[in-house]
């Protein structure tokens, strides 16, 4: 039996995503698309040029897009809407009784919304009863920023020596911008030391909502301070971070290794479809991991690192690397809905 | 008068980039390259591909390229030459009674070899003396590797302000591979967060040496601890630093860019040929420095910083940029050459 | 005595190219500005990101832009609009009086109107007395599409030989779509065969009027074939050409590079400012012209030619490159206007 | 039942190739890997860095590479040798009897040798009993050169129409220049208008070969005349080409596009493993193909052509692209194998 989604912002970088992912998912089936009033009314295939590599399919591209309104769209929608309206519609769709799993950082931070990695923090879709205080109908969940999911996933396993505070340089991929996004002629060859939006503030804020604990119905903040620079390099697909962390308990190499290799959730515990077995892998190749060799591991839902060495100012450093629109976005959203699947919460 | 000097190491990217710097030169004229066996004996023009976007001129093409050994060579000597050869044909020239002026690595971290930044410690020529306990005739003078340059100068200015511990990750450019250096296959489109030769403990080890004072003859390293990350990405030229630090006295914002602004040196007070007037510039706009925009300010001779902002985990953070091959290697050189030819010590 | 001139389309990225080539102009001063609604009112500092790594200068920084309407300008003005606005635009300034030496295509196949390049066709210009005929005080002056300067000027020498048709594959650079131009998720290590706007066409008709010759005060085109095929690479400036011409008299190879190299026109006769002392130049490495290596040469003026060939099917290959935004853009532009100063049209 | 196979250069970038698209093949198994001397000896993980996205198979990392020498190798051999070396071993491996399906270009235009594309000339291993001539107890085959698959694919079903003369400008991948290959100074953000070992005349003589018929068991070349310029642009994987063609007879665009959607071989007759149920496929979007998007379609067997429309000076123009190392090197070699194999000459 599959169930029939929707997806908000259809056309866009992680709503083309969406599509991609989806199209041989054994549970879910895309069955209406919503965009901006622009693409409404079009067949999908007209409404956007297709972008990526991975073909489209006929089904999807002869679906008409919808407005992005409540009313004809199936109970769960995904969304990649961008920020600018996402507050607004996917409220006006969880009031009209969708359940809306959203890459978009509008509702993240609040309190009644689970902001989700499915290995991380499962246990955190327990704040959604909360959110009957609202006067929705449906449910919003969350997952965190494309950084934030590779970040939180490499520092999970590491709060159980003690971790204190991490410093994170990040070099990310052009199409966490979306589209048309970066003009080539601004990172052609080139840095920019800089990405809008608050990414940095994202980045310090949401990891430490997400390694935090359930008590009383909400979440209580790991105390973990963090520093982070952000850049965007000339690279299609997968954020790097070059992360120091210090930690309490003074671990050695091995033990942080095998806690990585051996971290698993309650994704890898069900089954999910989308999971890959094995989280995050560390790969022992010391000019690793690298964008082009290793984003697209279990179809980009594994975060790689590599280079764990000692930190002479904080503890440790090391590298991290995850798909940003796959592990960091659409296939994040998609591995939410599906743990809400198992658990009985769609 | 112009004094006549060679350059060691001249078809390599550094060597050509000490030819195109020297090409108007008013102090002095290449009238001798020595280079590898397999180029000497032939013109200039065909013992490498010129692959610098400023014409190579006529009076250098058609120099004969000799071998890499004392005898015709000038007093004054550059090196570009490959740390697996500079050791030995340095000290042979050297014992010779060349000064060398090199760019390698070997002997940078000799306790009687100046390592130099002329803004920063024209004083530890002071060294040169020490120098004479060896069976030289000639000396030796090195500058730092080439992210060491930029960072050193970022750093300098905060000394003032008690800087204890520093964490650099860098994002450097092809060109700091020499030629035929990075593999297109390997760098288009990616990162690699990695760089071999002992690039890190480079940065760790020569920084603490740069910023130490002079005592009694030799160096007495800055206490400062720094961790360095470093990555390649696909740029031509230009190593970005994503930097932060702890200071023990806690400046505002202003006052650190007022005291990168009002650096100056030696080279300023000389008017040294290469020197820019003004070493650091702090550009205010929220997405600068960047490689494209910013590297070739000044002739490449700038350093250029942005971004400075409180750090959550250290003290603040910025971002600092200079041009690797000019300000990190061959102009460093030639910078160094001029103070020592206007402090006599030629 | 400097001229003081106005620049339509200021804030664009052949805008800004205008205003970078006209810093130290020693005939003309940039005394105006205009640009959209968007824009008009802002300094030219904040109306938008100066782009170029040649440093904006403070007095222009500090100009007020303008809207893109008569009034206030001086009376000669570059025109950098785009084509969906500078038809209207430009015909109200000529009407009004001004002079207008326009980079954009609308006017450039009327046939009252010079399609100019100097060096080639500096007699086009007798067409300025027809425009007497419109309602127009001012006057009109046109240069061809980035493309048609390098292949017009690389043809031009050929004409003696009995030019008789040509194909040209183009991979142009990404600053001719402007800015924000091509995004960088279609172009990063990809190749698009396609440009919009009638690039092809262009090519197939601008090349031929261009060419021609004025016989009663009207062009004859230049009876050419020509075909296009055009891509988009990854290349921030220069577009090269794949070229292949068949011609009436079987030229030798030596013949054809001394036709190129030996090629000069009026604005070399005049000691224009903007002139290249040798506006062609055949390099003879077998891998030239390069955009890298190349497209600066003699301030982006010149035009590089390599690889002449036998051609199987025509008679000669080669390929050509020129700096799209300075030879053939606002430095076209500025040299058009150089010319007719010089003539006594201004 | 599966036959075991053997790669000779199996660490360079075709033989990476060999590997990676030979993991899963219902027929073959790779059971010995030949290199340089510098690797035999070594497990094939530590004999040459992996460097394709798809993971290297431990079954294969863990086999010993052996000397590029006959003995132990099982018959059927493929080879990605360099041609520095490729004559010598690949006539070795023949004479000890072995079956060598290469990719190298050095038995190419022997005449006993067929030069296959099996789509396009199956018949021509009819050329086969010819090499018994040779003290060879094995046999040699080969596939063309890169472009030239992706170049003979296009033309074969154009031969109907007449097919008499071709000018071609290819923009070819970095791949196709083996690793380490080409510098990344030299091709980032730049165009290179040339590549070595006769690649233009590899492309004007092959694809007369390919194109020819068999006749008294030789091949009778196709008389097309072809005209070929190659550059090399900042790409991973697939070469583009602009092409022209003139045809006798003169078909419209439809009949032309009917006659590449419709095209099949003997690959596709036999169901062979590696053939493309299409082996050219017609995009009608105006800017494609491209090799972001279409480069791995069919897992890089199939032909992408777009762009269809006059020619002013050749008939008709349009543009091709095929994965340069797929299509154009490894999977071409499988392919003629697959092919060998159902014919029963293995």
């Amino acid at each position: 039996m599959t169930m029939e989604v929707g997806i908000l912002g259809a056309t866009g970088m992680v709503g083309q995503q969406f599509v991609a992912l989806l199209a041989n998912h054994p549970w879910f089936k895309v069955a209406w698309l919503g965009a901006s009033e622009r693409s409404a009314g079009k067949a999908y295939r007209d409404a956007a040029a297709w972008r990526l590599p991975a073909p489209l399919s006929d089904d999807v591209a002869k679906l008409g897009v919808d407005a992005a309104t409540p009313g004809r769209a199936p109970k769960l929608v995904f969304s990649g809407l961008d920020s600018s309206v996402a507050g607004e519609i996917e409220g006006a769709f969880a009031q009209a009784g969708h359940i809306v799993v959203s890459n978009s950082r509008n509702y993240r931070m609040e309190a009644d919304v689970p902001l989700l990695i499915p290995e991380v923090n499962a246990d955190h879709l327990a704040l959604l009863k909360a959110q009957a205080a609202r006067n929705w109908k449906g449910r919003i969940v969350t997952n965190p920023n494309c950084v934030v999911v590779v970040y939180a996933m490499a520092l999970a396993p590491l709060r159980q020596f003690g971790l204190k505070s991490s410093i994170i340089t990040t070099l990310q991929a052009i199409s966490g911008a979306g589209y048309p996004g970066v003009p080539s002629w601004d990172i052609l060859g080139n840095v920019i030391p800089f990405i809008g939006g608050g990414e940095e503030q994202k980045i310090e804020t949401e990891t430490n909502k997400i390694l935090g604990t359930v008590k009383n119905g909400a979440v209580q903040d790991h105390e973990v301070k963090i520093s982070a620079a952000v850049t965007r390099v000339g690279v299609h697909n997968g954020h790097t971070g070059s992360i120091a962390v210090s930690l309490d308990q003074k671990p050695d190499v091995d033990a942080i290794v095998a806690a990585w290799n051996g971290f698993r959730g309650r994704p890898q515990a069900l089954g999910l479809p989308s999971a890959p077995a094995q989280p995050i892998v560390y790969l022992t190749e010391q000019n690793r991991p690298q964008p082009s060799l290793d984003v697209n591991r279990d179809g980009g839902m594994t975060i790689t690192i590599g280079r764990l060495r000692a930190c002479p100012v904080l503890d440790f450093k090391f590298v991290a690397l995850g798909h940003n629109t796959i592990r960091g976005a659409a296939g994040a959203a998609i591995l939410n809905a599906e743990l809400m699947h198992r658990e009985g919460l769609l």
